[in-house]
């Protein structure tokens, strides 16, 4: 097959990530051409990769050298850029959040179902090595009915609060992976979920609305429960753990470490520390990531579609609802 | 010193545990007679100790080569033997839960402060040396502030349907362990309380009013939030895990297996399984607490106090209100 | 069954450990008597488990209520108490090694044969359960054919200098250990012996000729070839671990810990140190090496018989020329 | 700084493993172009890379844009290809072994040492995070001073026969990595080995003259000593560990996982495999060793010297001669 050729919108961290993994670690895939609203940061990206710089998205859009898209921009201008992917006939990938609203991401789906192009969303945890291992035993049955799902999800540091500030919260932001993560392991959607959190790391956080530390409970469809917690800020590194436990067993995927090594004194043992964040932990799963979209270009069905990016914002929104009115919310509340 | 001569009442599985650890390894005590309603029993465990039969409580209680009660009994009988202990002048150690309901436990403490006898609640894991790691991580300040705790407590198999019938449910009966434990983490009180569940394991738990799946999320007083899931079914072994999440660090108390050893083939790692039960997990603590006991006779603080006995039933009460009601519960409504 | 009646002799660190144990964890046996050619050592022995002192070996050997003897004196004074106690039809545990000189041991075993007593050697390493869990998947087949067996030993500390000087030498008195596990492992006889040293640790170790310090190769008539090493001092606790590699897979035993928790900060991992010594390692496998010999003294076939007390007496005493004369020597050069 | 332009001599296996991950991920160096005696496989890698395809070395080494060669050939053409580089004034990344006799890497010495030119050989192991923890705590002095030094290394499966033919045998070909190993942990050159080993893996590795499985003792100068253990076939994966042991401490690098998981059940725990081999495993440590070779590029020692390439020979021409004469041999009797 020649590689599947991507225009990259958006070239900040993440953007900036892809852009560079595409063109040096997936076999099957190559930048055509970035664009972002800050003319330098395209700029500097397209020297780095020897590709072309767009003034605009439609130069990517309406390009013939270009089969895909891979939006990566501000959460409020995926939607926008998803449906003019569709309506110029591009397939496209779509970091996550898709949107903090419904109504925006009920309009991204209906014109990529317009359109018939195919559509992945960037819930990338799916494709870690370890997460994919405890989803697969749960898959094949080892664990028989699942009863309980625990995830452990701490970022080492805070973003910039003026990212805060647009970010839709902890729930729709950081614990979104989380949502995602508990669908994918259980195969079962949320029906109600329970949110409640505080503000320990730092009180501007809670002076913008948001929370720092929080633990939610879902329920499913499927009678199994969910658990998940979360921070903002653990000092010791980007702390990542999911556990299914069922009828017949249980299953965890455990935090990586810099270092597979242990020192013993008279002290006690003492070893490396993890990965800081998710550059240092999951770029496998990003590479996953691409080799799946190269796949589905090939035909193969989307792997992380937008009813699954969907479904976590709905988790998302029912959990901010939820620590308002301090009860359990259903999700059918919530749309 | 010569050894603390203990009268233990209950010879059931937990009360015939004490009495053989009591006579065989701990060094500063001894069983002086042994007690149960069921003669049969009492009968066999004082041949096998070569200690006294009593026929009756009065015969322990009054006597003067014993200087300390176990009560091991049903936990109905637990206060009147309490009060009798104190009527007598003889110090208790009482197996968890002190009671089901507030007022036979205020009953108790009355008795006990009014007659100035040493008590020292059942709760043993707070002696087990990973769980206490966490803890004294936690008190030395090596964690900063804590933020998060969260448990993992699962049995192996539920207990007969007749036992759990008088149990409290499970909160009250299995959680109350979790619930110590985390006042016993963060050193802080139990403010609010949201729980829920679900009936996965047994229709018949269910049938009787009861869970044998449950999440539960705890506020405490210094802000922190702790997470605890508990099944009465892993069929892998005992579960039980603690962990510490602060400002400054985590701290977790994992499983021990029953051999420290893995085997690799080209299927992957293969290893042991947990310990099977409190028996096979928990000795050791049970030995420290009688250690801890030992030296409560010498004029130490209770290491598990009364109202360390009480704290976690008010926990579990609000727990059961939270799950009728389907919304987080204050401690403070209930006592 | 009525319990094993044990006399025990030798009422060191080892002998009243096992004295203790047997009293008090052991169901089928208990001690009938104590002898130690101290006479306060076994004075205070005897009180404190309520038993009988005896003044000379022979009101032990001599006595009616007493079925086995457990031999845990000086090495020098082993096999004549063996001897003894098979002249007297009494069974016998002996502990390690059996003597430092062929000669003494083919005496014992010719005596033993003899009188067609029971006799088990004090190898107790075999009963660990995470060195039997390895020594399992060999003898299971899960391993294929064994190709190498790699041991580590280290002790926290080297015993007193005193202690050292009539101890055989490390290979003898500390190594020996080692040689039983891998004819246990292998299930195979060592043919050829190669010893290399050094004096790292203490200086006077050197000045009586012996070694602190040592690597040891030893080939197997299956063709597995195993490798040791030891140490007289590791700071970080005992250091006790076993993997045998085969055409199929490996299999591992690795050390327990004191707890089996962790912490992480912004410094890494830090956890608990390792068992200091032998009894807070070794105390399971005691109490099931008694337990074997409770079931010996029921008509099972000895565990662990003189033959396996005279291998690795061999192995030890071909180290010692290997070292000396820098070379690889057969076992059948040693006897 | 612009990137060093490398050209890359040998495009096997290896060869074509380094210009990917020059290309791809080092930051600071690029592929100028590539060479192999084999048009077909230079043809294809250039391709693939978009760089210049030289039909003879003659063409990188006369080449005004190629400022450094890696030289990734059969071990018998590295010395005269070094010598070439060093002639026209390249810097140079030479792969192990240097060569398998001495005269031939003295040659090579010479002529570098003649030109001056910057060389790196490469002994990735030296840059895995894991093995260079272990270094850098014995660095540090945390482990205070070495006594003992622990490898274990073992392949998945053995190379083609056609290979091992030529390869200088078990302890040139695949322990060398391992004695450079002993020397970069502990700091300090061998002063004498012993070897022994066993064909048990493939009878015909036997009928060449080599050895499947081997156990090595070495001796250095600073009074520590190393014992390695190595298999041609570890079913269970690449099996790749490291130890050191001193008199203030421990340290060990484990094995990573193929992912973080575990799954368990009534049956016991079960999880990943290893990596499969040097490409699963070792990436990181051959990007960090490009990373090192930039650097010296621009002035900083070399990270792996020549004489670091020619004292792991020594060592493997000493243990080949200890397995023929059955004897510990000095280093100084090699040369």
């Amino acid at each position: 097959m020649s590689p599947v050729r991507i225009g990259v919108m958006g070239c900040g961290r993440i953007g900036r990530m892809h852009a560079e993994l595409i063109s040096w670690q997936v076999p099957n895939a190559e930048v055509a051409a970035v664009y972002d609203v800050v003319d330098d940061a395209s700029a500097e990206l397209a020297k780095e990769l020897g590709v072309r710089q767009a003034a605009e998205p439609a130069e990517i859009l309406e390009s013939d050298d270009v089969d895909a898209v891979a939006i990566c921009t501000s959460t409020h201008t995926h939607i926008d850029l998803l449906v003019a992917a569709a309506d110029t006939g591009k397939a496209a990938f779509v970091e996550k959040p898709l949107a903090l609203n419904l109504a925006d991401v009920d309009r991204g789906i209906a014109a990529a179902e317009a359109a018939g192009v195919p559509v992945q969303v960037g819930f990338n945890r799916r494709f870690d090595p370890s997460h994919r291992y405890v989803r697969d035993r749960v898959a094949a049955g080892d664990l028989g009915d699942v009863h309980l799902v625990r995830i452990s999800s701490r970022d080492p540091e805070p973003p910039p609060l003026m990212y805060l500030d647009q970010s839709g919260g902890i729930f729709c932001d950081m614990t979104i992976h989380d949502f995602d993560m508990i669908r994918y392991i259980t195969g079962s959607e949320v029906t109600e979920v329970y949110a409640t959190g505080a503000v320990l790391v730092d009180d501007a956080i809670g002076e913008v609305g948001d929370l720092d530390t929080a633990v939610i409970v879902c329920h499913h469809e499927n009678g199994a429960i969910s658990a998940i917690d979360n921070s903002r800020q653990a000092v010791y590194g980007y702390d990542q753990r999911v556990e299914a436990f069922g009828s017949a067993g249980m299953s965890a995927s455990e935090n990586p470490l810099t270092a597979t090594a242990v020192t013993r004194t008279a002290d006690g043992a003492h070893g490396p520390t993890l990965p800081y964040f998710f550059l240092d932990r999951y770029i496998p799963s990003y590479l996953a990531e691409w080799d799946a979209f190269t796949a589905m270009m090939q035909g193969a069905p989307s792997p992380v579609t937008l009813a699954d990016g969907r479904a976590p914002l709905v988790i998302g929104l029912a959990a901010w609802r939820s620590v308002h009115e301090r009860r359990p919310v259903r999700t059918d509340e919530i749309g």
